[in-house]
């Protein structure tokens, strides 16, 4: 079951790395909107390969197809398919591997799992298996734009040890989109680009931090008590690959704060309460309260390293690895739009679980 | 939607803080599981308040009767109803919270998502909504104990800046449950008591981080892309009141390693590969690899505190706040039930979904 | 994962014949929903066994208690749980049957798919299960009501080889409420009553049909293609107790038309297009067209009768069988409260679900 | 939400009949299953248009592309897309079309649901829809076949008044395709022929009924109470296009009959009790008891006729409708693959449902 997402704008993703392509079917998007390929291909370009030399060297130009569920320019309310094909596929590539259980990938879990493993490019493990979820993730952002003015931004904000100063409220688009690393915080970028080098050329890899952004969001978005909108958000965010953590607002640091220090004083606002601090992270009791929904999402470094690894064989045996596959030293860069798909995907079905609650006048 | 959690091993909650008391509906628990009122009994002691002078006074027994889907001591796979009473309600006690958003608080949240809001001990909002959970976790323990020996443990590893020295693999429930913190060091937990004691007197709260591990986990666990263990986990911890990040593995402090520092070589082992580190936390591709399950969940300080805030009424207007409820001034210790309850009812859920992927030989 | 339906307007169920209680948890349902105790106990009289000498003599007042969700009279959008009571059990009337499957009842069945059952009184293949849906049907109805002026009303249209004369379009709930059989057609419920009263002198049962209207139901319900109106109805329908067949509109009787016999012409009506017949049942495409939704549900014989029957006991041996339960005769006049239920909840989930397709101007 | 059915073996199925194609993604068909494409086209070939002078001429070879989810011929785990490409498609065709509501078509509640619509031979609501399903139902086919050598098979058991002479127990899949209607009674078949070819000619349309049966059900399929094994098919086969009615075992026929005539022996049969005769359809409680499940389908005449029609166009203004697109003058014999792939999506879910039930020893 794990392959769909969401419950009324609800994605079913498909596809592996090598094979007859990527894709997804998303059902439940509003019909009559305007929505075009061109829309899908934005955010796909800011995701696919080979985009910097920061970025894996795979050659794929990841062009999105719409099958179904769009007339004259806008959509019917029918499941809108979409189609990416595999063209840069070097199943040849990843002979040595198929017998082998790279460390920290899920090559042992998929066998243990499934008992089978297409091992052509990762499969269905591969970070290609994105491209659905971005692709939806730019029809869920036309969606929210259109209904609510909703903008949904991330970036890099750390890679290893360097940590950039950015102000969550003001950032744009422009600004992240400016680097390669998608840090918008020039001189972090020039930094982590010389790690990212540095880490390449040193056969290893880099992990880091992006945060994402929420603008515009009203208040009364989120579903207790499990469906919180930071639970959702938590569970988009950690099936993201490589993902290890997330926190929403104060986060992890809310633990060295007091409940004095902590909590966020309402005052009156014009279109009413608002706080004076955002530790909240825009939810509260599981709910939007009309503030920024601010959270950050953890990546390990890459898996893939070029260096010499121990590891075993899929019968059991010692044997050593050495990588050879195309990857990237650091998946931050192109993971920001990964972030910015599942947070959007998110909020546009709590925003159409809304439309089913505000019903009866108060 | 937001009530019902999990997909096979499914439950709804349902009750406020005051009214007609507190339950749980079960589906989708194996026929012929061996169950008793104490089970559940047993867990629901751990989460109740007034349990020691660390936490709100309260006094409530939380006594649960099982009132469907048990026949001469054994489940009979049909809905497992559980259903406890509230008993110290005083719902006169929270008479001048009536027109007040408290800071923090989910008040303005309810009120802006639904229009009307159960303001008596903060309703569906209050921590009470938790019996439900806790209740069916014991449930789901039991069925995990007996299905495959999978044992879950939490602790309290951290309060405000106090930080506990424990090792996952060998902690024990006696020695989480030796002390009120419910922390294992016994140094950090005088520690911990003694910072708790002291917020309490001086009307402030404090937060912490609660770590859980899952033992005998067996590799295979997990549905990618989006039901990945962890981002499941992930949801369910952050759907507890007050959590705010979640972490697996190495969670944040992936960031700061390299690859090569942060894989985890496999070794061959008795039943199949093994790794000599666990920086994964017990899942890579989504999938536990059988290595035990290891996550954190960072909770703020307790929202509700004895000191005057600033605040507005629901007119909008500034408006002074004292708070004067019964509360907890740390969370944590009640927390260690509540996310053991999450991660059993995940697993639980898991392991189900598992028996319809694992069915045709290899 | 049996005891749950709809997905927006959801609810689950549970309970036995004999044990703790039967009730039903409802999510989903809009906040702000004026609401009492009184309007569910109206449809659970309906339904409930001793109210004429034509059903069961077993003695159930079915007094609901409503335990969460409301405040001050109205519903939070928190989930609505309700509690019924067993009263009237009596499970050693039915000690004779733990070893002895009944013929055409669930008492196999149940064995071989959970190896175990609650024998008494028939567990959870009771018709008491069915109290939950009432209940939960009567809550929709409320809403529908309101927000909609929908209309679902029922009655038995034919008892064995006695068919009614009724006009679908224009019949009350007062004409179906005048004779216990619940059937309007005066001459046809005196000979339903006199056939009824003979199989029970008989030692025998009787089948019928209940007939189904829901008026002033708007145009656009129902989610192609799966989720048509029509089978999301005839769901709802085949999971009644002893329903054996659904139709709706011209239902099995189209087979004998031809398409220019059986097309609904459309005129100009004042809101949009009307049809002159309505042949479709109010559905076209699997979406409500505005007229009329009418469909017709088939119930078997009782299978509880007064006779000696060949049948084998848990050992697969033959055995003879004398039925010495309370049971009704013909289902078919509690049935109409039930078949109701299912038509309210199944047009309250689709009216909410609409409420997140109809977003954008058109 | 309504282009998905199933819940662990589950499909999402897209697209229209004029456009990219059509295509389905199906999930959670166990790993390790010998897949082809050839497995695909076997019952495709049998739904597509232009088979005999019966069928509409349209010309569509409807060759199946797997574009995931297979590796060496078998099946992953992960999801299996599925793509048939539209060929013949001939949107001028329809242009008269565009404002016009057809009669019984779901033109009008199209329009009434989504405010937009695809008028291009239907759209969505085509019966060129069906591809997708009867592809995933020749999946579950293979998994049934290859897990519990389950078998299904449908056939064309009336036409408007002539009704066959089959016995479900016995009749083979040869029978059914010896002849263009599918019906197994040569006499009744030449006797469809007939009426079907009279019926074009005059410019009309018939419908018919089709009967199903699945053999080597073992017992304990169905989740009671909702998701009883009748109440899933009979939303299953009312989701077809121009289904009207279900019934299950004697279905509408157990109305005239009493329950001493009704009722099922048990008699000990060599793997557990058997019943004399099969009226329940294979279904007792909403569980399967091993007999064949045999149930009907009630289609009515094709609303597309080659006759002048009264109607309204989309300005709600009377119209006279010469219908010209290519169109079948019965649908039953095409309808036949379609009954057969909801019966074995169905299965194959229940099946899949039951393997998280029975896990503990009895």
């Amino acid at each position: 079951m794990g392959s769909t997402f969401g419950t009324i704008f609800r994605i079913a993703t498909w596809g592996e790395s090598h094979g007859g392509g990527i894709g997804v079917v998303v059902e439940g998007c509003p019909p009559r909107l305007p929505l075009t390929e061109e829309d899908l291909q934005r955010d796909l370009d800011r995701r696919r390969p080979g985009q910097s030399r920061l970025t894996t060297q795979r050659d794929e130009s990841d062009t999105a197809e719409i099958l179904s569920g769009l007339f004259e320019g806008r959509t019917t309310g029918t499941p809108i398919a979409v189609l990416v094909r595999n063209a840069d596929a070097r199943p040849a590539a990843y002979e040595h591997l198929k017998d082998v259980y790279r460390p920290s990938h899920a090559d042992y879990t998929y066998d243990a799992k499934y008992g089978i493993r297409n091992w052509q490019g990762g499969g269905r493990a591969s970070a290609r298996e994105t491209i659905g979820r971005v692709a939806a993730g730019a029809i869920a952002r036309r969606l929210l734009h259109q209904v609510a003015g909703i903008e949904v931004l991330a970036w890099v904000s750390r890679v290893h040890t360097i940590a950039a100063d950015v102000d969550a409220s003001s950032v744009t688009l422009e600004q992240v989109e400016a680097d390669p690393t998608r840090c918008p915080d020039p001189d972090a970028a020039a930094a982590m680009t010389f790690a990212i080098e540095a880490a390449r050329r040193d056969g290893d890899s880099l992990g880091g931090i992006v945060t994402c952004v929420a603008r515009n969001v009203p208040p009364g978005l989120g579903d207790p008590v499990f469906d919180r909108l930071e639970a959702d958000l938590a569970k988009a965010m950690l099936s993201l690959p490589a993902a290890k953590g997330f926190d929403i607002g104060s986060g992890f640091d809310a633990v060295a704060m007091t409940g004095r220090e902590h909590n966020d004083p309402f005052v009156p606002g014009a279109g009413g309460p608002t706080t004076t601090g955002n530790r909240s992270g825009g939810v509260q009791g599981g709910i939007s309260n009309g503030a920024d929904v601010v959270c950050r999402v953890a990546f390990k470094p890459t898996a893939t390293i070029s260096s010499a690894q121990d590891t075993v064989n899929t019968s059991n045996e010692p044997v050593t690895l050495e990588a050879r596959g195309r990857h990237d030293p650091c998946v931050l860069p192109r993971a920001v739009p990964m972030v910015e798909a599942m947070a959007l995907l998110t909020l546009a079905d709590h925003w159409l679980r809304q439309r089913s609650v505000d019903i009866l006048a108060p």
